[in-house]
């Protein structure tokens, strides 16, 4: 499975912690605020309490999605992401 | 099933138009960078081709994944979001 983070922070200091977090859970960076690891419920469940610790729980939210392996791998991909830095740039997968 | 869509756009007027396609073509707002619609294989191709019309393909990423109602309605929300204009607050879904 994989698990995907998606995030809003509006602070500049908790995006950064929150950043630092999901890199050292082992998430990979794919966009400025989506993250994803290889992981199941446990991994999904440690992520979000440790977010929870971080965020402020009015103005900031976080979604926390876990899917099949072949869901992500079948996703579309479009632009390479150069300006976004950590992020590895994956060929597209295109559907079409 | 729903259509889970990502972006990371550099450029402002880029992100606007971006925003504006998601929401004309029945999207809702989860997050600022981050949209859901239900739907199928076809309109995650339909919005991936419209949304290539307007990113820069260097700079710019879009990730589009296709998921079962089930995976999207048991993932986990973690804040309100309140930051975020035009999103609506979802009541968390936590698996813990």
């Amino acid at each position: 499975m994989i698990v995907i983070v998606a995030y809003d922070i509006s602070d500049d200091y908790k995006r950064d912690r929150a950043a630092k977090l999901l890199l050292s859970m082992g998430f990979q960076r794919i966009q400025r605020s989506l993250y994803a690891a290889r992981g199941g419920r446990e991994k999904a469940r440690q992520v979000a309490a440790a977010l929870k610790r971080i965020i402020d729980p009015v103005t900031d939210r976080v979604d926390i999605i876990l899917v099949h392996d072949h869901t992500w791998e079948t996703r579309i991909v479009i632009g390479e992401g150069a300006n976004i830095p950590g992020a590895k740039p994956k060929p597209g997968v295109t559907l079409a």
